[in-house]
């Protein structure tokens, strides 16, 4: 695998171009000298090409301010490393049998090396940015890695129990998806010396893209082409979360929550054979897509993708490419298909 | 759970009796304001008393040097809590039923939550280290929390292969039991402002503690009381791990690598009935009982109980009463029964 070709950039990303092609290399460089089968374990979940939207945001705010390659690499590779981590065992605890259409690892390996081998990624992230030697970075990161657990702990608690509605998945949101973009632009902004003004811009902006994200994301496994998104579709509803076009559908059919296949699936589920588990899930997911709840949904992504352009509005760096590129992530997200 | 007692501390450690209240007290305080679900998880795996024998060292080796509440306490908390998580873990990856003689998280709430519990102390416990605002700490954290699933890895790997021998399972030791008593005992250290010859002098005091640790695990799972030691007689020769203790008796009698119940164990358990194993289980257990292994790995665990007594006798700190209590420790790993 040590061959493989680094994931094509996005041409907004050219500015960080080799900066990119440095984190990917050092990624590959994870690992132990006398334990090979780690090394398979790390190369199996590493090599497999991912967005990198995160480090792209790290090295970008780090750009837009006062780049400097000793701080900024390792703190991108620490927050892709971080992410990577929470994958895996997101993973293991949802069932997921597909990631990036590749074998997730709990379910080519098992739910113990899966357990083992994230929090091997977990340490080798918060070593990555011990190196940095910023404390105030080093503990957004740890306070990070703690939302992530507790986001993913509220979500397993509230499978299949819908009375905490929209306040609590936006609870959740904040925690398992946004937390995470929120660290990687901070730390790349502290790190760069941008002033307390600009940090709240930068804080402003990555909780708005993280946020939208997330909603992107809801409605790709709801819509999305299995096969382009690389894991089954449905596969929220599946796990007894409800995500926004969820929560927007039922919002204006509140009826559904007492009778119908959504109701079916909250309350009948355990005594449903498999084939009739799969036919109520595909009932619900229609009943959505025929409504207007994803255009609704888009709606709430493409208002946070607005904050988020705002947010960058506000930082006076005339003629920084950066700034642009960070725009260009944006519109990326929002318009993503995968 | 609230009102649980604080576990009683043995004499040797008056010193510290404040100290540990303190560490107590704030263990309890561990968690998110809005999620008492988490909370009911935090009190059952945090008030469950554990012998403290980590904390203990943290605040013992800063009052050898110069003792800080505002370092020492959250350092002390943070070695408790990353133990408490990989405990948590690890008895998941090990299946293990019980633990300090209460039900595991994983078989009473299940694995998912067992491994996001683990996470949010991972996370905790590093949130708590950089309450010491010392990156050299934080590192060396980072570094143990890497170890410690890279010697869980390393063990899951070698179960039933047996072909690593003693090599790999002092390699195993150091990093998963020894170096969560190295991090305990150098941060005490590096925080109480010790030189870097005393430091080393701590280092080696502290490999040594934790490596008879291990040692003395390793008999007691051969041959405790299941009700004193909290969990089942046995357990690591029924999840495929040779102790210190079998190899100890397979270098004496070689041939039982090849026949025998041990061989049978590794060769054919997959196709023999549970109560087969347990009895082939039973069979291996008395024939190293009855052997001299047991005698010479208490001897083992002495040397290196000799060799931490030396390092502590090179620290030239005259009348302090923190290093007869770090000496104290010694003497209760080596004789303990739980």
């Amino acid at each position: 695998m040590t061959g493989a070709p680094s994931p094509q950039l996005p041409t907004f990303l050219r500015l960080i171009e080799s900066d990119m092609a440095e984190v990917e290399r050092r990624l590959r460089t994870i690992g132990e000298d006398d334990f090979p089968w780690l090394d398979e374990l790390l190369r199996y979940i590493l090599a497999t090409p991912g967005k990198r939207a995160r480090p792209a945001v790290t090295l970008l705010t780090g750009h837009l301010f006062s780049f400097n390659t000793d701080v900024h690499i390792p703190m991108a590779i620490a927050v892709e490393l971080l992410h990577t981590a929470s994958l895996v065992h997101d993973d293991s605890v949802d069932r997921a049998p597909l990631r990036r259409g590749t074998a997730t690892i709990h379910s080519r390996y098992g739910d113990a090396v899966a357990l083992l081998l994230g929090d091997y990624l977990f340490a080798s992230s918060a070593e990555m940015v011990c190196a940095t030697n910023n404390v105030r970075v080093i503990s957004l990161f740890a306070r990070t890695l703690r939302l992530l657990a507790d986001g993913e702990l509220r979500e397993i608690q509230h499978a299949f129990d819908w009375t905490g509605g929209e306040e609590e998945y936006w609870a959740r949101v904040e925690r398992k998806t946004a937390s995470l973009f929120t660290t990687a632009a901070v730390s790349g902004a502290v790190l760069g010396g941008a002033s307390e003004a600009e940090i709240d811009a930068v804080t402003q902006y990555s909780m708005s893209l993280g946020t939208a994200f997330q909603v992107i994301d809801d409605i790709l496994d709801l819509q999305g082409d299995a096969a382009e998104v690389g894991k089954p579709i449905g596969s929220d509803l599946r796990g007894g979360i409800l995500t926004l076009p969820a929560l927007l559908y039922l919002r204006q059919r509140p009826e559904l929550r007492a009778r119908g296949p959504f109701a079916r699936l909250r309350d009948e589920r355990a005594a449903m054979p498999d084939a009739e588990k799969e036919q109520c899930i595909e009932e619900a997911l229609t009943l959505i897509r025929d409504s207007d709840a994803v255009e609704s949904s888009y709606a709430v992504a493409n208002t946070l993708a607005e904050r988020a352009r705002e947010a960058l509005r506000s930082i006076k760096r005339p003629g920084n490419s950066a700034l642009q590129s960070l725009t260009g992530i944006i519109d990326f997200v929002v318009e993503r298909r995968a």
